[in-house]
């Protein structure tokens, strides 16, 4: 090694020994005839100190020759500190540095290497490079290692076995775009870039694998809304002979296990809740169960008023907002622009503010007495102080709306800490989706997810209302990971691809390895996936996944480091036998 | 769970406890009044047990319907067998089985699922989540799940950082063929699958993570050779401030860890040979060390007898085989026949045979005395015994054309033992080597190898003498890894890629990121990638990696189990902005 000791190693106890230490210049203090540098490595900073006299002059020359990011090695004893720095672990001491090599120079960054930058997104992305030497990156690239480590020391515990599967794969119209590989041996066919292992983790539990997992890089070619990747990681898990509980409290058990030891936090069992009742009750199937602000229904204490808005509406539905009853006039028109942006479409907002002296105003005072407001706020269990904020309409679209406007009032009464974490489980998923663009149904999961058997009945006449054995697992309003008990029979997977729209030849050109491995011993089986890069950003308490990857694409699906997609060359589209259209 | 055991679990201890296992009818044995099922999962195998008279009527016959594969679930008590059988961990007990459900049944599978099976290749990987059933296959790849904790285990401890680099990357024209992706977003434009994580991994330096690791899928588009797959798994690792000997020790380390904790078997320190050492005595830049058959080289003693074919040649060159003094006629042809052979080449074989008695019999007794002889078998420390097999010519050519002999007798007398293990570091290999297709000099390891320091005067006058830092690791005559200290300047890298024929404008439109990188801040740093596919088979001591690998394609680069490459929609050309041609 060039080095004897890391950055971050060296304390009081190290005094007198001779080390030589390697990294890179964070910063070089100049006082004429005392230097010191700072110098970083992963590990942390270590001071070198130089003064006139006992510093050799060449030597104090080439200190002070040294620029930013240079990277040296230097030769020196530990010496205890005159001016202790106890803001860092190698505080107590400083290197009188003896021997120092320049082992390689440095232009000048572009931006500064500190915790807070001043490069901006598209120049940091350039240089990539440099911005994964900021501690905040860095940092958040050893909490994906930490992550990793750890998920794979807990499902080794129980038993999974981490199976590659490949790369290289076939192309399916299900679902969203394919990336694709044009193959050069067989002209104009094309393997795909799988969009998550699904067939053939099931593959395995038909082989008897029973517990599978991988932690595995999947592709998706979509239109690339802020912060989707094209290329994005997995935790990829399936078990065999379970039931929905088993694979609940065994990634209930990956997630606790990762909280306590990444985090030290010991995590509470995971609630869970049915997709009805989150929609019902959060108006979405992710909802933030940091806190309660539960929706509350209250057509029924509507009616009767000549209010025609809420006469007319399937539903009225409101969220109660502690201690917001003084909001200004300007404030409360906040909201409702908020609630009328054309992201969240509602007509308009109405409000009760619930007077501390026990008094109400609204803006339906119009139509509603003081006592109808009462009863509301009754319902509602407001409290004096409290700001009730009501929505009207079509059940889905008003619930969809308040789910919004729950999320601003969340953030603005400082409910979203991002270093608190709340999980849920929601389950019982309906098992089909309407589309209104293809009018047809799509399978919400996945077209291998089975139904619940009491429900199957119900497939020919009110496909919406089957329930699926799905499940999703939310943490601060996120999902982070969603899974299913799978179809392990040939005759209902087959009927499952009719329903889903596909011909019997199309079923079988697509998926008749699956069918036929079906009919050769497949035993009940489930599973789920998480999503790597998000879980660690939300384990990071990150708003974007950005930083927990090394070498992220940007929003047009470019690396603009090493600047790709690019062209290829005539030669290799010959080859490939594909033309540039 | 469905099972309250695994078929591997139950020992004496639990006679009389009632289990519920699951699993596949491997085996049904029906005596009519007696009948056994031998249930097998993942865990092991478990004898069920049903008998007429204790078992109701009912049971029996949903016993005796069950056929091979089925997979089941059984209801029952633990009882002591009356025959044990003590090649079965659970071969001490058997299930009395008072409850049987068939979870699913099983078509007649295509192949037996039993360690030696009936089925072919082509077979086998058509339904290759049945010949996953097969317990040899099923165990490789839990070597290789094992292989992969214990390399994470030991790079963990050595403050390696896992880090995933992308997959989508940029097309280079150097080296192998790209999997090439087209992307939608850019019509035109193209990604290009990674052959290695080279750059990126290099970057991870520059940025300062010190030690960087990962076991990562990368793809060659290469004409396949036997045995070679267009997907395959690198563990692929990088360290800063190092010198080579760091590398060697530390990656050393990783092999001797793997071999303690994955075979238990206590490999020694890992002795070294330069390339030109490896290529005298052994012909091979990967010798086969497990047996030692040096070549001896012995111009000097055969010249002035007038013997054409040696005075005419540049080298003169054999080995001693132990032994085989009394190799018949036949034999002794068979050898020469080997060794002409086109894959072979050589025009002729010279042998010698030592007799028991001291006297010589040769091929070559017309030119050469019996003293002769003698000092030649002196030169080779040969016994009375033993046969002596010589080649000749130029002196690359002979060498490689020994190699294959020498390995062919190590397998004929048995020294090639596939459960015996020797390693191999090789190192200084040259720089670059002549390419005589393309009439100029290529890189032998990678164009970021750097040279060694003392060598660089060469470059332009000898190209072929330059030295690398660059190392083999070589395990039973097989490249496992390898790996070179970098180049980390921006100069001397833009003169290797000026020397392989870049132009200035090509180094900058392929590598300008990694150039630019090295002008701020880049620490000296080096690595090394292991094949992994290949690894595990020589631990399993398998000849192919193919069962080691879960769903391997064939020699066609064809998966016939999902039967792709395959055609895609006219429409997903369209989006591409590609024509097949």
């Amino acid at each position: 090694m060039l080095r004897t000791h890391t950055c971050g190693e060296l304390r009081i106890t190290h005094v007198g020994q001779t080390v030589t230490l390697t990294g890179w210049v964070q910063r070089q203090r100049d006082k004429g005839s005392i230097l010191w540098i700072d110098l970083r490595d992963r590990y942390g900073i270590t001071q070198l100190f130089f003064e006139e006299g006992s510093t050799p002059a060449a030597l104090m020359q080439a200190a002070k020759a040294v620029g930013r990011e240079y990277v040296i090695q230097a030769k020196g004893v530990v010496a205890e500190r005159l001016s202790k720095n106890d803001k860092l672990p190698t505080g107590d001491i400083e290197i009188k540095v003896t021997e120092l090599v320049v082992l390689n120079t440095a232009k000048t960054p572009p931006f500064t290497i500190e915790d807070n930058t001043d490069g901006g997104d598209e120049l940091r992305m350039k240089y990539r490079y440099l911005d994964l030497r900021r501690n905040p990156v860095r940092e958040s690239l050893q909490l994906r290692h930490k992550m990793a480590q750890q998920t794979r020391t807990y499902l080794d515990s129980q038993n999974f076995i981490e199976v590659e599967t490949p790369v290289l794969i076939k192309s399916t119209p299900e679902g969203a775009r394919d990336f694709v590989v044009p193959s050069r041996i067989n002209n104009g066919e094309f393997y795909a870039l799988p969009q998550s292992p699904q067939t053939f983790k099931q593959l395995l539990m038909v082989s008897g694998f029973d517990r599978y997992y991988q932690i595995v890089k999947c592709f998706r070619d979509e239109d690339l809304r802020a912060d989707r990747q094209p290329e994005f990681t997995q935790i990829d898990c399936e078990m065999s002979f379970i039931t929905q509980e088993d694979i609940l409290s065994t990634f209930e058990g990956l997630i606790r296990h990762l909280f306590k030891t990444v985090k030290n936090i010991d995590m509470p069992s995971v609630p869970r809740m049915t997709y009805d009742e989150a929609m019902k009750l959060y108006g979405s199937d992710k909802p933030d169960t940091r806190f309660e602000m539960k929706f509350v229904e209250i057509k029924e204490l509507t009616g009767g008023k000549n209010f025609p808005v809420f006469d007319s509406a399937e539903m009225v539905v409101g969220i109660c907002a502690k201690g917001c009853a003084e909001y200004t006039r300007k404030q409360l028109d906040e909201l409702t622009e908020y609630v009328k942006r054309p992201q969240v479409g509602a007509k308009g907002l109405v409000y009760v503010q619930c007077k501390a002296d026990g008094s109400f105003k609204s803006s339906v005072d119009k139509f509603y007495s003081a006592d109808d407001l009462k009863t509301w706020a009754a319902k509602f269990n407001a409290q004096p102080g409290d700001l009730l904020l009501i929505l009207s309409g079509e059940t889905n679209t008003v619930r969809k709306q308040l789910n919004e406007l729950r999320l601003l009032m969340g953030e603005k009464l400082g409910l979203r800490d991002k270093n608190k974490f709340s999980a849920l489980w929601v389950i019982d998923f309906p098992l089909l989706e309407w589309d209104d663009e293809t009018k047809r149904y799509h399978a919400m999961h996945h077209p291998f997810t089975s139904p619940k058997p009491d429900d199957i009945k119900l497939l020919d006449t009110r496909p919406g209302d089957v329930r699926a054995n799905a499940y999703d697992m939310v943490i601060n309003g996120t999902e982070v990971g969603g899974g299913s008990i799978r179809i392990h029979d040939r005759e209902t997977q087959s009927m499952m691809f009719n329903h889903l729209g596909f011909t019997p030849e199309e079923a079988k050109k697509q998926f008749g390895f699956l069918l036929d491995a079906f009919e050769f011993g497949a035993p009940p089986h489930g599973g789920i996936a998480f999503g790597f890069d998000r879980l660690c950003s939300i384990f990071g308490g990150a708003d974007s996944i950005r930083d927990f990857i090394a070498f992220p694409k940007n929003n047009s699906g470019r690396d603009v480091m090493i600047d790709s997609p690019s062209t290829i060359s005539a030669e290799q589209l010959k080859e490939l036998g594909i033309k540039v259209s």
